[in-house]
């Protein structure tokens, strides 16, 4: 059987089946104009997504929360984050975005303002560049440090929660700092606080995430259920995406340069980084011609499917041209690299315009 | 020898020996009109006053940190915060106080809202009518879950203590709660928080307490030399007073309220409290007037110890005359709940016109 969407790096079926995580594929018939991202299999998994699906399609209140934690530089695999969010908010969502700088304090030693700078001029541009539109109402854009509600509902929190539970989840130990073990809390508190009162009550919310997040997404829902009497939480729900494999084939990382393409490349780099991504080419030209090319292991598809190929009718044509051997991974890496230059131009030429709207937005404040 | 400002209560003695306390006294020489609790010694021991005399010497920036935890009511044995509060505003101190209903929820489960009414109803109110003067603009009075500053220095001076250290200093385990475990920090961020840039840098700091409140002081003069290289923070001073005796001779607590006097209990009802306090009295009234009376031992004397004489002439013929059994216990009641009755008169009437006042200062944040 033929499936154009597949992915051979992590084999998330068996996160589906171990963690109670549920496959997304049962909800697609529920939902109006899915995601491509959610069409092609690279949403994968979800909990309790069916109470969003109830409330897109009865127009009531949800809400999204997705977190930027600004430490380095936004690679392409960012991108899947915002289109979500780009793609909620036209579904109706109101839209969180903590910027996790009490968490880049604890994790990576980056202090309060310059945490500030990273999020404008790196985090909030881009998203602009990518479609999300911060002068709608229902965009909260916040900095953790700044945000007294959450910080404050954290604490609350904290009271049922202890510690053996956060050396259970998390492998803290005597050497961990006390910030460190805290700042789960301040997370929790990001999620479950679009529900409190003066922020409207309580409503369903969903976290995209990727699998390697659920733990923090179940404790969240945990939390949720003991303080079920005070607040009248709903269960925050959940998704989860695959990873973006990597330029060199492991996954991409801002940490590891030479896996990534970052959105501040230049159209030139980012063409340039295509072409030297590992493919699923065979080892010979003949072999390849003979067998077909592997796109389940090619950085290159995948940036199509993920990124580039808006249409499932093209995608499927290079996935069988792939496949059949008719096309070979130079003439496809042309193609490619050209469809990155030309986003690349369109996303840098439109950072340069919502700089002065990012400056505004933590401003605010 | 006789020592008329004596107590045989705690062996605080013991304490200077053990825990590198000094002894307040080396201080007194050069202390401009001390606090008649210094002078009797019910304030005992400092962590580094020296700096303080300078500062009050010198005329030069210095901060007083003194919370409050409003989870019940005020008894008289906490008047001796109020007064030493009044004499550093008269020295010409930046006051700080906390409303520590961060803690009180942790440890007591009072909600913010609640601890925001008790601190005004109670607390501030009192304090007013004890003689604090909240118009003037060195005083800083604020809860803790409203101030951000303070929330996020916090936070920042987390990530330098480790859990072993938590544990070890507060006994914390596995089944603590994080908020628990994390509240220390709060409070270490509202000693230190005077000293920050926004509050007018570093300057010496002194914080009142009692000696079980030691530990803390330590932690918080460890955490201030390991951010000295960030925020230039000078270790802050600490002095440490005696516990008042309760009624029935153990600890003056508002949790055991038949040891304790409250400050809003009638005039009538503290002159009647007074009256049936235990006293350093003999077994037979000639045994007495042959041995003399323990005034060492008497919850009566405290009272005109800590309280009720202000002048040192009076109090020494107390003293004397309770020694050489010329004046009964009865006699000595009578007297000390007259002048309990009449300062309760006082202290109700001036808190009857504090509540509006007490009422504005929370409402500025």
């Amino acid at each position: 059987m033929i499936d154009p969407w597949s992915s051979a790096v992590l084999d998330y079926e068996k996160l589906i089946e171990q963690f109670g995580i549920k496959p997304f594929k049962d909800m697609m018939g529920n939902i109006k104009d899915p995601h491509i991202l959610m069409k092609r299999g690279i949403i994968f998994g979800q909990r309790d997504y069916g109470r969003i699906v109830k409330a897109m399609r009865e127009k009531s209140d949800f809400a999204v929360v997705s977190g930027m934690m600004p430490s380095g530089k936004m690679h392409i695999g960012h991108k899947m984050i915002v289109d979500q969010l780009v793609w909620y908010q036209t579904k109706g969502a109101d839209i969180y975005i903590p910027i996790a700088d009490m968490e880049s304090y604890s994790a990576r030693d980056i202090d309060f303002e310059e945490s500030r700078k990273l999020a404008v001029s790196e985090y909030i541009t881009n998203y602009i560049a990518l479609g999300l539109d911060f002068t709608k109402k229902n965009v909260h854009t916040y900095l953790q440090s700044e945000n007294k509600v959450v910080q404050n509902l954290a604490y609350l929190l904290g009271r049922k929660v202890n510690l053996n539970e956060m050396k259970a989840i998390y492998g803290f130990g005597g050497s961990t700092n006390v910030s460190h073990l805290y700042v789960p809390l301040v997370q929790v508190a990001d999620i479950l606080h679009p529900q409190l009162e003066e922020c409207g009550g309580p409503k369903p919310t969903v976290v995209p995430v990727g699998p390697d997040q659920d733990p923090h997404i179940r404790l969240t829902r945990d939390i949720a259920e003991r303080f079920k009497s005070k607040f009248n939480f709903i269960a925050p729900s959940s998704t989860y995406h695959r990873f973006i494999t990597g330029l060199t084939g492991d996954k991409m990382s801002s940490s590891k340069p030479k896996t990534a393409i970052f959105l501040s490349d230049s159209p030139e780099v980012a063409e340039k980084k295509v072409k030297s991504a590992k493919t699923g080419g065979r080892e010979s030209l003949d072999e390849q011609k003979k067998l077909g090319g592997v796109p389940e292991d090619c950085a290159v598809y995948e940036m199509l499917l993920y990124h580039l190929v808006q249409s499932d009718e093209d995608l499927k044509e290079i996935y069988s041209n792939c496949k059949n051997g008719t096309v070979m991974c130079g003439e496809c890496k042309n193609k490619a690299s050209s469809m990155m230059k030309k986003f690349f131009e369109d996303i840098s030429q439109r950072r340069e315009k919502a700089g002065d709207l990012a400056e505004k937005i933590l401003a605010k404040d």
